[in-house]
């Protein structure tokens, strides 16, 4: 048995690493890969925080960086019995967590095993070496040594959030909003002379989801930031729409929904403007009026899509907060969100038949299920206009999970009517290994199809800058208001 | 960067194309295909128009044969905002469209790039290439050029249906015809000594589904047809076993059942009546009572076939005319049918319960849900005697979908529990480029157990001519009435 | 054309099977395939009879060791229209059946050719050419051949069951018994110094499911073995608490659920109590009761694995004895099960919030349904610390099917949140080629991390080990009471 690195020698990345291994499709796969790998990134969603842009402050530490704000990483620990604590990850009863962060990163060395297999690991892997310049294996032996090196690095100005949008050559990043945000981080961006490369997302799932304990909260702010009285269904719907005009002057090309169901089936207009008004008396709604309301106010946003030009992204299907316990202990995104089956062809069926056809709308579906990608989703995007199918998200942007969508899409769909590449993460310094990982798992997809004699070389070649490049340009255009 | 062959050279097959890529496992699965490449087409399932053979009229042009009738073709570049109308799609309204075919194929050619990736550029390049002898891409440059070769084709008297019987290699091919149709056409295609060669398949969809606006009209064509008094439910029935019996005499083998579910669970016969006959004198049916009739009366039809001996074919689970609006503006079949999440071990459950085990009962099983191949499809058919599994069925009937078809039934199922392939296609001309993709795909699937030790090559090879030749005439042989 | 090896010469195994094809990933394959070939099995869920290594009898004949009892086998010609009672499959009513065993060997050396691309034609090929030392393919011609080569092996005192153990290297295996058993049959086994080695699992399905026929006549049974009264549902509890305390006494690791469903919400203790008390009175419960009492139940159960230690597994999602016929010719396991769609996320959540971050508590998930790997147990054993994901089961349990789980499943949640490869057999003489297949497999999936730089061939390694070897006897300690 010979392995093919020792664990002690220097630790570097391949060059052809997560391309496919056959040699002739690996030959193939390289020349498609070395024309997209040098390409500006488009990060048209994602979750890295406006403020971390405006304030432009150096990262704490290797472990606050690295560890703490990343459930992936957290979650596969816990699962192996590591508390949550031990890693750092705040209480919201402020109690006591670890809080040295040598210490926290010290635990992910020796766990490093546990991400065998992942895409964590790929990603961590990347960062390590590519971003910085880590020679070792993550052990216990190392840990330390790693924690000086990538300390040294966060320390650097040539480190801070704007000097990275540089090194990693992102030509525009979008970050995500509350319907409730005024906007003035992103106005701070902007008076930097970042306005266009760093732009805001309007998601309205705090207002557009009533059995939401800080839905009225919500609905109060909405009325501050907008200066409309949302007192009444129409003044809410008048507030939704000035608040969607400040993000498009804000620079923002889209908005999201995070809803639990696909679903857009309308109220009677009347009905809902009723249910509006007595919970926000304090009336509390059933699930099944929460549940339709969210809906039709889904089917509201499509309608003021058409309207002023932003691109409607949809991304359902999660169970938020499975362990009551770990959200009572540490909050929301800890991990414990589980999928749930998706339906889609029925759900959205309301939305496609009032604007489907309507050159004025667009809308991006994404799936948390995939067993929709071939029964459902790429069905719809192969034939309505205004339907874009977005790229694997979550627990399925990794190799194989990449795989698999094209695989499954693609036959049907074709690869005009996809988003192209979609980051979707919080942690600011994967976004580069994202992309990368991305364009190699294309170019094998792509290699196939030219080894196997069903595309040509060079349609290849264009093929895989749209889905790096070309296609999320073109599936995020600047709004134009009707 | 080199592109294995220039857009501008001559543009040729592959002859191993569709083949696996590496070179071992390409070799074993070439000598797989070679037994199998040239065996006769069993067609016992599409949708050609009988009138077609029976007129065997030349094909008017090149864009009314392969673009215009092809919802594969035109819902690709509809889902990228060009209209139907203008690809000459007609309106059921009679308004104007696109009526200039040289222009409707050159919008084609222009959209080549549309269809990388998907079945149709297979098949396209298949027909263009070795039935018409098209030597150059598709391309704005190249449109015309390839128009007026196409075009001296069609004008071709051995371009004829007819003709094209012999030169695709058909041995039998099946059509797929309404209850009530009284089958003249078939008659004049006996008549000219192609009974045994083109043959009816009974699909009465229209008269078991109760909530088609059509649908008592069709009963009356069913009595006027049929000779029998369809006004009570027993003549209803009367009338089905008497039509049922003329196909079987017009050389039909086959039923064919497009219901939205797979259910078979019945009515009491004395609700089943009553329903009928109120429905008959003009009543609405409701949503669930039209569900409760056609389930009820798919198991009927499995009762008539183990009298008559007719197959019974089942394709469920489909979504017709998901847009409104296109259905008004243009019909049925325009790429706006999708699919929704399908469910067999109990929906079938009644029928096997009555009739699962008879030796005279035959069901072969479609699907367009690939979440139950493995889950239903296969453990239904590697159990019940009377079950086969029909061949990957629309989206499904492409190279990664034929595939995974492969890969998830076979090790439950084994291959003599497949019907073998059915092209399933209103394409004539696309006919041998599916039944060859087929083969190839079959070849590559067989070759990579050869090649991994679980099969020996020479049952891969008694698979391969099985699958595309003898299970598909085994499946579905000449009616035996009890 | 050349057939890698005519049908007529010696019949061996080739040494690389079902290792991948592509020469550069069999090299790394078999490299990691030998650091796993001949470690121990581990055989920690299964469906032995207890009385085989009770007994220690020689096995009647290669029918009724190979093909009688297997219903993987016997549902295969079954499906062709082959009637069990040809097979020698016993009828309820003690209706004739065929006895000659070299009859029914023979039948099935005929069909053979019914087993391409399945795992039964793997296993039985390894347990063919390895156990018995036959050297020719099965066919008509051969079988009698084949047959008295098995006998003379049957025959020999070397071959009988407790000598198997050692010739097939387990290390422990586990029987399935009901928790009504007195476990007088493991009581012998203990006598005789095996007790460490051959441990039962408590299975209380018979009890925990009103709707049985059986139900009260099982309650009766467990009062009489517990000596606890179960005329209530307090008795009840203890009498059950009572039974898995005598399990772990046995050395009992593991409980087993067979439910139609995951669910695990619970009932008001005061509505279960009542709901035992009518239906042991006499009452029949309605399916929504049945189902309700069983899910309460389920998490009763979990409860009682915190204190007692004792691994739940939950094998949920089958319809069982979809032939009502067959059933009632032949009774339960004839090879017509059939899954259905399968729900964990809230089916197990009640279970999960009450003992799901408990570290006495360990849950190991099993699915019949392939769409739920990466949807929802993924993800679960992901997060949970108690929940570990079961190898690939029943039909699952085959080349791809293992292929699939790996690719599906290992991105989400790694490796350490793996049961471990599980048997999950009755046919005892191919629980070697389980295990050995299963090693093969992974060594094919972990070569393809290799090959892709997605791993280092030392780790791939220490993984192949942990899932074949280390992951089983970490996954079913011993347990240890509270």
């Amino acid at each position: 048995m010979t392995s093919s690195r020792p664990a002690t020698a220097d630790w570097t990345l391949h060059p052809h690493r997560a391309l496919p291994a056959e040699p002739g499709l690996r030959d193939i796969a390289v020349r498609i890969y070395e024309q997209t790998a040098s390409l500006p990134l488009v990060c048209m969603h994602g979750h890295v925080e406006a403020s971390v842009f405006a304030d432009d402050e150096p990262f704490a530490d290797p472990a606050q960086l690295l560890i703490v704000p990343d459930h992936y990483v957290t979650r596969m620990m816990a699962s192996q019995g590591i508390p949550l604590e031990s890693l750092g990850v705040p209480r919201r009863d402020g109690g006591p967590v670890e809080t040295d962060s040598r210490k926290i990163f010290r635990t992910f060395c020796e766990n490093w095993h546990l991400y065998r297999g992942t895409p964590s690991r790929y990603w961590l892997e990347h960062e390590l070496v590519e971003v910085f310049g880590v020679t070792e294996r993550p052990s216990a032996e190392s840990a330390d040594r790693l924690y000086d090196r990538i300390s040294e690095c966060v320390a650097d100005p040539s480190f801070r959030p704007r000097a990275l949008l540089d090194r990693f050559n992102i030509e525009i990043i979008s970050t995500t909003d509350p319907a409730s945000s005024d906007l003035s981080v992103h106005g701070r961006i902007a008076e930097d002379g970042l306005g266009e490369r760093v732009v805001p997302t309007f998601r309205p799932d705090g207002v557009l989801q009533l059995e939401r304990p800080t839905w009225r909260e919500e609905i109060a702010t909405l009325a501050e930031v907008s200066g409309i009285d949302t007192s009444s269904y129409a003044g809410y719907l008048d507030a939704l729409r000035e608040r969607r005009a400040a993000f498009v002057a804000a620079g923002a090309r889209a908005t999201d929904h995070g809803h639990l169901y696909a679903d857009t089936h309308p109220m009677d207009p009347a009905d809902a403007a009723s249910l509006y008004s007595r919970v926000l008396g304090g009336e509390t709604p059933t699930a099944a009026e929460a549940r339709a309301f969210s809906a039709h106010m889904l089917l509201e946003m499509a309608g003021m899509s058409c309207e002023d030009g932003l691109v409607m992204q949809i991304h359902p299907g999660v169970l938020r907060d499975h362990s009551t316990q770990v959200f009572e202990r540490h909050g929301q995104d800890k991990g414990y969100d589980i999928p749930i089956g998706a339906e889609y062809a029925r759900a959205v069926r309301p939305m496609l038949e009032r604007h489907g056809l309507d050159p004025r709308f667009r809308v991006i579906l994404f799936t948390i299920d995939e067993t929709v990608y071939s029964r459902e989703l790429a069905p719809l995007a192969g034939a309505y206009p205004s339907v874009r199918l977005g790229a694997p998200w979550w627990f399925l942007d990794s190799p194989d999970g990449m795989r698999r969508f094209r695989e499954l899409v693609t036959e049907t769909a074709g690869f005009a009517n996809m988003s192209g590449f979609v980051d979707d993460t919080r942690a600011y310094a994967s976004i580069p290994a994202r992309h990368d990982l991305a364009r190699r798992v294309d170019a094998g997809y792509l290699a196939r199809l030219v080894a196997e004699h069903r595309l040509e070389e060079d349609e290849a070649i264009e093929t895989a800058v749209d889905l790096a490049y070309r296609l999320p340009r073109l599936s995020y255009p600047k709004p134009v208001p009707a």
